[in-house]
């Protein structure tokens, strides 16, 4: 079967979809919408598909499934009413920065029964899912500790912060995700430092750049995460996961691998520049398996409850900064 | 301009080719042709190309460029036809096993001024290419010393070895190739030691399955390869440059580059065990190289001449290895 | 000048400080005191020393200077002693387990003016010296974030736990002084989790075996570290700075830096599996730093404000874990 | 036992083999002799040694063994002095520069039945001894391959280039060891290269500076050598070697093992810069085994065959160059 998509937004995301959907022999883009004509455009002629607005999609027959890149302010909206035409959706992380529009939002995916899928893009990274699958198989043990490094080269302009939710719900949110892929079991608590080291407009409006957080779980196994919004070294991303039975890491991805040797030492290149290239291969596949999951009629994970659980561990930890002390995640989600 | 092509030669490297051509938006797939019709079929069907026989490409009007992955015994004789036909030609190496055979299509090539570029990949790997640049920019000063390591993870079958020209002809041309590009001056000696430690059936068909080889320029510069057919661990392909002012290096990549840590130590998973998972990103660069010089009507590196002088590499080398000497490149070219 | 020492407690860091000794061209051992006759007897024989009590060596004119390695409980009184005694005392970690008890020894050692430095035996480590030697060179610029992972090979006998004060004043107390050290400014609150996940007894014996806590300066820069008394792949020792500019870190040392790769992967041997092997370079560079100070009359560092201190870190970060809340250094301080 | 030391030549290498006689439980450094008065005296003081002129320590009853650390062409004669006196004898390597005069010397250990052991310090390298145990143990199954690089910092004085017998007697001969000790058989024929590339001088003096070997056993394994009279980022020591089953392989040693990053990309100090830095561990455990061997009076390895079997590898070597042909060992050998 061959999943026929819907494009929801043409931008910098919405062009890594479209040519992972390309390039996949189980899918076509069909149709592409987006706010600005000449976006729509550019898309649909790569990889010859349709401008069609997104009410027109959503009436389509000849669309199977929808990938939501619009901004955030329209996704929950966007998810219900796919819903509802009963397509299949994948929507780019966050469902909603407000955990009660979630909610909402995803009691329409229930009771539709659709298909929804959340890109938390790193899950797919192939290195990520090594380690993973090292987990699964009991290389490590029981998993005791999980350490997470997760720095942007530098801080996005300040329009950005205004309306990403802050550093928890914006960056943080993916490493909370990859944290509880790791752990295997729920945090039920969060103590989190921040402050602002990078960019003193950040700290004007209201946001972080540096923050530190401990996830603890029932058994009592730690996640800690480092995140920054400046390494002038790269996009530093790393994992550790630490288990009763050994250790199981992966390090930082490198654009090109050589080492220049000369009396002031032993030189690598930086890591990428990029969050596209240096998961160009964790997009492909998320899509591939969102493909699959379509084609198979199964749920797709990471799904709508795995976005409501990044985002309840987000809004615990800016709560554990403002009243210095660790946040029961019951106290969040009620 | 779009770069129409036929693709001569469906099988495994054809399809490699075809899917870098198919990815690439200045280029398009137009025929294909294969003595095994499936083969021919599956690749049009892939990426919307016609099938079509050989001498119906040479008279097609629609068609710019061609891929020769035909038998290598054929190569030749395909060179001449399309060269006199008008159509660039991208074939995989060797253009032929036999020097005289080369000469007489290049002189073809020559007299039609059709653009020729023959198939080392390796020139396109983005790390060895980021060596070769590190060297252009003077990071390294002038090149004393290459050292180049080049294993397969295992033998061939029999039958290949008989159709191969032997290890040198076969592998190490790769490796004489790469010596070349990183040294920026002619060899013009070669002295080589080879032994059949892997197989024992290569050393009856009168081949060997590991080698070592010392090239020297004019100037006194050395570049060491050393092959082997066989390595447990993976396709080993590492490269190391020496120069007056430091050392320049690309070590080996890795599918999954993670880390397991028990008592027993620290493990990485095993090196790529196939060259076309290993050289994914050169094969890609080398058609866009292609496309490039097609559509901008300029020669193509690596071309004929170079073709010919790893080919002629090989024979001094098997020359140096049976008379136990150090033999000049004069030698063998005349 | 030469530094004529007393060893006082000739156990396994006796030992470690008593071979320092003999290696320095600058310092003789005099004499050694064991409650244990046989140890103290065997020390002073390795290196032509005299066995004497401890009260003894406290009246000998031919001792400059002791190295205190006695059990814990002994060495606040010891430092007491020596300091009226005139003798220049260097002390293994920690002073006392209890801060009203340290307070009130280095009343004694600031009235008698006598030199003591605190065995905080990292800082001598040489790649431990070259990360804070690259941030004081500003390599990496102002410093933003301290990532400390140390880990032990195994959990100590419950008989050890007992005596040693808990995980954060046994353990990560060495954390702590790193902290500080690289940090360049003094952490003034402290977030601390705390589990039992390797060995029920030590949970039985109300201590922790696994731990994560983030310190963080007045100017908001976080120091974050990753304990635990297991790690099946050895003693496992590594810090990483984030600065404003870069990032500089150390990476884990190994007693024997081989790899052997074969089908399963790339294998490099185990970590070190004991502190005494790791550190060695660091014990004797620690020795020698004291027998400097020593011979220059200087103030010797890290010295007893540098034990308090880390003291004090490590009781703010229990009550942290006790009472689920940032806890204030100068709750602690007073 | 205590073994009782003479050191003959308080040089630079003296001293070295001094302090590890001084550090070592079983042995104790009794005299020195060098031709130089304060030479002697400076290393009789730092290890409570007297000092006796070199025919007073071949009368002396409390001597057991000597270290011969003299220049070369001294070597052959002590050898013989102190092998008809009745000492162990441990000699740094070369016995001498010409091939007849080692076998005569050679014939007098033979005839007294004296213990002699002779500096190849890199066996002793915790590293190298560790990838000889990985092959002795099985774990790459049988060699195939050993690839050597091996690269001073600098070129060494015009004046040392005269004396030292060329580059093959005095930087490769390290080399033809370490080959001879992976190989686990005899090379039977050597194949080099050699130029001048780093310093006109070694040219004008008849030696190289730069060289490229490949040895050969009877069975068809093969050793190749890089050679360099300069790397920039310091004393280049590596061995790599390729079994049937698998690889080994050590990598340099660093100094410090720290690595900082920033927009230039990810930076290690350079390696060593000397060899005795690089081999301090190497030159304690080689006295550690003589002092072994004369206590128990077994044999030492490597012994006077192994000095002579890799001067007639040097031998072949150049040769090689000379002749610009593979040279068999029996044509050296005789």
């Amino acid at each position: 079967m061959t999943v026929r998509f819907g494009l929801l937004g043409a931008g910098r995301i919405g062009n890594v979809h479209a040519r992972a959907i390309g390039s996949n022999a189980d899918a076509r883009l069909v149709a592409v919408a987006d706010a600005v004509p000449a976006s729509a455009k550019a898309v649909s002629a790569a990889y010859g598909a349709e401008v069609r607005s997104i009410d027109k999609i959503l009436a389509s027959k000849d669309i199977d499934a929808v990938v939501i890149c619009t901004p955030t302010d329209t996704h929950a909206d966007l998810i219900e009413k796919f819903s509802r035409a009963g397509k299949a959706i994948f929507c780019e992380k966050p469902i909603d920065l407000d955990v009660a529009r979630v909610r909402k939002c995803l009691e329409v995916v229930a009771q539709t029964k659709a298909l929804l899928m959340v890109g938390f893009n790193r899950r797919f990274d192939p290195h990520f899912m090594a380690v993973r699958q090292q987990i699964s198989e009991g290389a490590i043990g029981k998993v005791e500790q999980v350490l997470i490094t997760s720095r942007d080269p530098g801080p996005p302009p300040g329009e950005y912060i205004t309306r990403s939710g802050g550093i928890f719900r914006d960056m943080t949110i993916h490493d909370f995700d990859m944290a509880r892929f790791l752990l295997g079991a729920e945090p039920v608590s969060v103590a989190a430092e921040a402050s602002v080291l990078v960019d003193k407009q950040i700290g004007r409006l209201g946001d972080f750049d540096t923050a530190s957080v401990i996830l603890t779980t029932r058994a009592g196994q730690q996640a800690v995460i480092s995140n920054s919004r400046r390494a002038t070294y790269g996009y530093d991303q790393r994992i550790e996961v630490l288990g009763a039975k050994g250790m199981v890491a992966a390090e930082n991805q490198r654009p090109v691998s050589i080492e220049v040797a000369n009396a002031k030492g032993f030189t690598r290149p930086p890591l990428h520049d990029f969050f596209m290239t240096r998961y160009i291969a964790a997009y492909a596949n998320e899509i591939a398996a969102f493909i699959k999951a379509v084609g198979s009629n199964v749920p797709g994970k990471p799904d709508g409850a795995d976005g409501l659980a990044a985002l309840l561990l987000a809004d615990a930890a800016l709560k554990s900064v403002k009243e210095k002390r660790t946040v029961m995640l019951k106290e969040i989600a009620g």
